[in-house]
């Protein structure tokens, strides 16, 4: 009996699966504390024990990226270790905050599968879910990733595409309990600009940018207890380790800092495109535009949904060639819903 | 007076002598955070408190090689700051785990010693024992290291080399207080694999590698207090700093989850070579064989006898060459004992 | 309206202005650990809790560094982001430990101006203070930094030059409350010699190295939230990304044990000059001169007063050239007092 996991191919998985992803993980001051060292994180909330109780909150919480970071690591041995390409993201909710000493578990449900017309790989859709000690839902989320079958003369599944919200609905979006930033500290945040001074269609340049090295990306996907080998192995990759595309979400999300200082908390995930892939040299940039925005019931909270771009080089807000594709300097393409004081 | 420490060389040392090393350590939830952010570590016991409660330690414990790197860092500048080469490990026992919150000291006695032929160098023993703020030991371990003489022509001493066991008998594991197996979970663990699963002689192939930065292991050597300049110091080694080799310890412990989940705890430290010297840039793969099986007194716990070895390349399975000797991208051999649910 | 910061240009600094830093930020064992992990950290009394409360504190405080940099980096956006050069400090003074689960903020007003010849540029002096979640202040110091204008024809301001200790008068350093060195453990400390021990015009050569990496550097000084792009963005500086200065003075500060194991605490930051660029690949370096000593009127404690000088390169104790100039190999030239058992 062969020990080590091969992973899942495409014929072994049926809709309505349920996948407990494994090795359950405690979080602490240390997460949060790695996180700073890797990122240029400055957003208060996530900075100051202080700052978050002068926002409702009990302490200052992991940052939401670091919820997706450990829930979405736990789903690769089930989920990628023989994807080819990660698809795509939707439906992504933040569901409770992650305070250090909390521990996080995950697990997904197929939604969706479709064989491809070669054959040879197929597009398997999951639901995954992040719970913390108590059970309660920190995050959900759904992906698609496209996965290699071991046998291509496996029978093709019935083709099950799941329907998923393009864009969550204002509605959809869960304010943690007691946020209130009606006593908001805009000095203590960083800038003044709050949710009414941000217009639909606006675009902002975060200027700042962060050429990346091995030893950081490496020590991220792995705090995250990512395996997938490309990260890590250059044996197996010899142009170069393929930096996790969360690596780059973390990278640019902290680069908006400048210019986005107070969209504090992330609330949903409506899309994401990891457009090219990065590697150890590239410098990361990272430019933002409000795509819509909308009230919440939370005092003082506003609802703004972002598209963040990180690019590795070109022109700021220079998304897609003639042809409609994405521009090869273009990274990452993701869609959010922050909360910033109104 | 000269305020530095030149270190001890081999004259220094007599058989009975007491060394009481410095720089007592209080860890935390940020020295475990760093382990997973260094190494792919993922058994769960070391992840997760809800996890380690579940098998009847009040919390989730640093893994069992921080304590073994806190307890050897200190160590260092007594005992190997003039080493030429550090030639052996026997009876390592981990005797009580360690907690966030905790303090390490370390101590060790010199046990026996043995000039070398040359009259250049001799073999230093030493039993180092690590306790913690309640001088509760919380592992001992025997190591000999080859040292230099500064005065050539000082007298050798007698020769005294210490009858060491070349295997830990079962009965001298020391299995943590309150470790219990029997509600053991699987599927958190991360693979369905039991101690009755393995069978002497087996052997599993871990499969994943990863190519190794500068910055990562000086790191983890600074990390652990281990002050040694071959690691840290590029003009003393143009050829490349010297990785510490507990650095590969780690890397090849945590590389072996992957066919090895469920061996959670080290309890025994048999035996250790550090085959050939690991550079930056090599990338590390790891193979295991089961040398032996033992039951324990503790409900529902095995012990596992395990020889784990780190490769830079190279087959695996392929320890020695005709010649008897390790093959050159041999990195480790190393032999102890660890826990698993039966 | 942009939003992103472009920071302040000299013209927009006034005599008495005081500019509140953004970003409080709550500190943890994280950061303990990372420091320890980023430099070759061993003073005792910061390494263990144990060894902290044998001295008379609650517990192990950040390494004084700690506070330093969290506080300094927070003033990187309002004071020099368009700096030239960062000229000096003065009257630094540690005033209270910072522990574990401490939140910093940070405050500066402007207490001197004074435009170049060229009216190209100006000096900006400011003092900085940061202060505890309490409001207690835990270190104050002076520094000027060389500020760009943004229009050359802006009318140059009155020059105020501030009056700055040349050193701080041993009865202007404040020693934390409880500090007692009476029982203290020369062995744990890892060094016999007391303050009796050193004599003014002592020099002591620290001996190790460290080859620095580009992943450490940038890990530092996100760390502390210090967003100077020179640090981080190698687009901006083709010729290697500049490494923070901070990183050099915790590095010599670190390597300072070997000599120095048991001037445990820095209370007084007299003078420091940040004297060449110091970029990857440079091994560091430190040597120190005693400068003077004095005693205080804490129980066994006696305070020294030190140069520490970083290198990368060149022999030790030379620091200036026939022309009076710092030799190229110098980066860093620093004063300061600190505290020791008598």
């Amino acid at each position: 009996m062969a020990k080590t996991n091969a992973g899942r191919f495409f014929e072994d998985y049926a809709v309505g699966d349920v996948l407990t992803h494994a090795v359950p993980r405690t979080v602490s001051g240390g997460e949060r504390a790695l996180y700073h060292a890797l990122y240029p994180a400055r957003h208060a909330l996530f900075s100051s024990d202080e700052f978050a109780r002068s926002c409702g909150l009990p302490a200052s919480p992991l940052d939401d990226l670091v919820t997706f970071h450990v829930v979405f690591g736990k789903t690769v041995p089930d989920v990628s270790l023989n994807a080819v390409a990660n698809l795509g993201y939707a439906e992504g909710r933040w569901l409770h905050p992650v305070y250090p000493g909390d521990t996080l578990v995950s697990q997904s449900e197929v939604i969706g599968l479709k064989q491809n017309s070669n054959g040879k790989t197929g597009v398997v859709y999951v639901r995954t879910t992040g719970r913390n000690q108590h059970g309660t839902p920190v995050m959900d989320y759904c992906r698609w990733v496209m996965v290699r079958k071991k046998d291509p003369a496996a029978p093709a599944p019935d083709t099950v595409v799941p329907t998923l919200k393009p864009v969550l609905d204002p509605a959809d979006l869960v304010i943690p309990e007691g946020l209130d930033f009606t006593g908001y500290d805009f000095a203590q945040a960083g800038e003044p600009h709050r949710w009414g001074d941000y217009e639909v269609g606006e675009t902002i340049d975060h200027v700042d940018g962060v050429t990346v090295e091995e030893a950081e990306h490496m020590m991220a996907t792995r705090l995250w207890q990512n395996t997938a080998k490309v990260h890590f192995d250059l044996t197996q990759r010899p142009e170069g380790r393929l930096i996790y595309g969360g690596h780059v979400i973390s990278m640019a999300r902290a680069l908006s800092f400048n210019g986005l200082a107070n969209a504090q908390m992330i609330v949903g995930l409506n899309a994401g495109a990891h457009a090219n892939p990065c590697l150890a040299g590239d410098t990361i940039r990272a430019w933002s535009e409000v795509l819509d925005k909308a009230e919440t019931a939370a005092p003082g909270v506003g609802a703004i949904r972002l598209r963040l771009v990180a690019t590795k080089g070109g022109a700021p807000f220079d998304l897609r060639g003639e042809d409609g594709r994405y521009k090869p300097e273009v990274l990452l393409d993701l869609d959010y819903w922050a909360l910033m004081p109104i």
